[in-house]
């Protein structure tokens, strides 16, 4: 990339001397993609959180310091198929993932051959690592134990490093996997215990068992520990995957009671803290001025039935996941959706900004293309290159039509002031039957009122909009 | 206090809200002061340091945040006189200790009914603590055991705790205190053993030792866990001394190698990472708003005449602890002299200001007192309330004249624009043979052409000044 993407941006002396002496001044910037699990963006004060409730200074400073995007979606309400889809910039409905997530004992998602951002950047010359939740699979094909089939996964994809929790929190492998095992793996041995928050017995591996309450800090450490140990000679890229504020709500002994929203509010410290010891990190070793630093989540927050999760004590304290929207995450209105996205890159984009205009996760990996190399150019893409916004954030940036889906597949279309919600499902799917609706974002941000009845016209034309771009599926 | 500092604030709803809801709303700041070791300027980022050397985030966001004071002093070039100094705004030369500094088996040096900073603040409701290096003294008479002499210290001076380093980073102690007694005492038995950085034995007692790369991090940990067991009613005061960055220059694993500068770079990012990890503390609680912090160093960057030691090895790096000041730590030149110094307050000072006018470090608890009640009205107290400053950073700031002392005893006068350094020492003090110099700070900031000889009414004049402040001693 020749120009740079700032706008009149003169070069201080101090920062010309930085730029100088700097050890390892590399003029492709390096990456780290935090995809926060379950964050409604109404948990971040960039984003309006109640400050007498949580405190995310990390978060805010990046958005201080970048670009505040606030129309940002998921693609999915769900975690498996967005981060498919971010990797990917390819919608997961194409794939064998017609709803739901990718269960515990289930293969690699991403098919093999795939390109993913981290193959991409690979391609390119670029480190790449993984750290954290990872929930799309391992192994070729269904498996019984993780032993085996970890031998399969993101190092088959791109990922030069992967430090990951399988699933989730508490999933029931209850190990980190480490590259092409699971970490510290004594033998192949197993001794299933207890139950997990899923009611399901916890694998057993011979193995360190992961401590919830220390998993945040774990994978943090982890991927500090790989930016020392790169290659200094070559950019990197980080994806890092937080196991916050996934369900089971367990906050460090650090962050406990630091918040005025309960365990859910602590739970959120210790996201947002993280974000800062990564920031920092780059910060202290002179990195983060050429560091694309992108925050964002895979679907809004998640809102449980029961009244007596933190998540609903938090929201009784008064915090909104997911601000006024409705719905939240599984669901297929925008409270699954909708989601924070802040990107930082001190050397290239201008600081404090907020892009009104519509972009997904699914578009990150387009744009960084865009930004680091050439435009992807294949039709196999659904991610679109929002790099204009980069420049510009404050201009007008209609994106073209956007597909999303509930965990129980049903999609709908973003399409312009305009979202339409399908009847009907993919055909291996059985779900309930519900009705065709239509909303007009501009004047019903909340989707309050259905207008598919008042507007025949406009549904039979995003009918077959999403018709089209579902071909061959 | 009536009337808000910061001129033309106006109150975002978000503002409001918070300050409506949080839960300890009061109106008495928090106070915590953050009082590096042997720090220069020059090491500070937001001071000039090169950012292809050393990076210090934390320090300068305080500054971007808060007021940054260009023309800091302190009282002393070493580390004991500056800290006696500070807690009770009189110079330490109006002691017995007219030279040098505390050593390790010195009693206490504050008097017993002395005024602190912390006993003033107890003394309206705050809770007061204080963390870190101490190198005060304790006990009531030199003590041959820290076991013993330990009762006597911060607790009698106005701290409700202490945990403490005695003196320095590796003095012989090799134990904290904690309150009156060594933390983690087991018996009285002591089995001396090895050599600290200063060629003596350790003195062995038997209690937990110090592991000096963690010191920071420990100290640190205790500030933050005893704002969790504060009475939440009342304002607090830390008095933070961090043992960074003075010699031995050990740094934490964290930062190992994070530096550009060697181990001594790495050690100001520990510095950094602390100041922080204490902002971070305050923030996620929501207590960060209505918080007076302060960030100062007791004295500028120690220049050890081995070339072979971590700070020599910085210098060659191209590091300049002092910026273009004269001299270093122990002398009297203004290398010794002039720190950094930056003061946030966000619910009532302006952020981003610089203040040009001169200010010491005697002068933080006078004006602490007008801010927070009413000024101090003694004439036993030397410093002076630079509260104005404050309120307008901006505006011209003249000081009365300050008094400089360096290792020797030897005084300076800086009076206006001129800097009068005496060839007397106190009648106990067997200094060297040296001459009167005269500087003219404002054309001659580096102190290169002595005007005693060409001004020798000046001369006569701040001699006569500098004898009157002194009367008595």
């Amino acid at each position: 990339m020749k120009s740079r993407l700032k706008p009149g941006k003169v070069l201080g002396s101090a920062f010309a001397l930085w730029f100088a002496t700097a050890a390892f001044a590399q003029d492709r910037p390096n990456v780290v993609i935090v995809l926060a699990d379950d964050l409604g963006y109404g948990s971040v004060g960039a984003y309006g959180a109640d400050p007498g409730l949580v405190r995310t200074p990390h978060i805010d400073q990046l958005a201080k310091e970048g670009i505040r995007f606030d129309r940002a979606y998921t693609t999915a309400s769900v975690c498996s198929p967005t981060r498919y889809d971010f990797l990917t910039a390819r919608y997961s409905w194409r794939t064998h993932l017609k709803h739901a997530v990718v269960d515990e004992y289930d293969p690699l998602l991403i098919e093999n051959g795939r390109v993913t951002l981290a193959l991409w950047l690979k391609q390119r010359g670029y480190q790449t690592s993984h750290f954290g939740k990872w929930h799309l699979g391992y192994g070729a094909a269904p498996f019984q134990s993780l032993a085996d089939a970890a031998a399969v996964g993101p190092n088959c994809v791109g990922f030069d490093h992967h430090f990951g929790v399988p699933n989730n929190m508490d999933d029931v492998h209850k190990v980190y996997v480490e590259n092409d095992g699971i970490f510290g793996l004594r033998s192949k041995r197993t001794s299933p215990y207890g139950k997990s928050y899923y009611g399901k017995q916890y694998a057993g591996y011979d193995a360190p068992q992961r401590n919830e309450p220390e998993v945040m800090k774990v994978i943090t450490e982890k991927a500090i520990a790989w930016i020392d140990r790169r290659d200094r000679t070559k950019p990197f890229f980080i994806y890092f995957a937080p196991v916050a504020v996934h369900h089971p709500i367990m906050p460090s002994e650090r962050m406990r009671g630091t918040s005025s929203a309960g365990a859910y509010g602590d739970f959120i410290h210790d996201l947002d803290y993280s974000v800062g010891l990564l920031v920092d990190a780059l910060k202290v070793r002179g990195l983060d001025q050429n560091t694309l630093f992108v925050f964002t989540s895979d679907n809004g927050g998640d809102i449980p039935e029961d009244g007596k999760t933190p998540e609903r004590q938090a929201i009784a304290a008064g915090l909104k996941p997911n601000g006024d929207h409705r719905g939240d995450k599984h669901q297929i209105y925008n409270g699954g959706f909708r989601v924070p996205m802040v990107i930082r890159w001190p050397d290239r984009l201008t600081s404090g900004a907020v892009a009104t205009g519509t972009v997904s996760t699914i578009d990150l990996f387009p744009t960084l293309a865009e930004v680091i190399d050439t435009p992807l150019q294949d039709e196999q893409f659904d991610g679109r290159s929002f790099r204009a916004l980069l420049t510009h954030p404050g201009e007008r940036y209609q994106r073209e039509d956007l597909v999303l889906r509930d965990v129980n597949g049903r999609r709908a279309l973003v399409a312009g002031a305009y979202k339409y919600i399908s009847d009907q499902f993919p055909p291996s799917v059985k779900g309930p039957k519900v009705e065709e609706e239509l909303y007009d974002l501009g004047t019903d941000p909340g989707e309050t009122k259905n207008l598919a009845g008042a507007r025949p016209e406009v549904v039979a034309k995003l009918r077959q909009r999403l018709a089209h771009i579902s071909r061959g599926d």
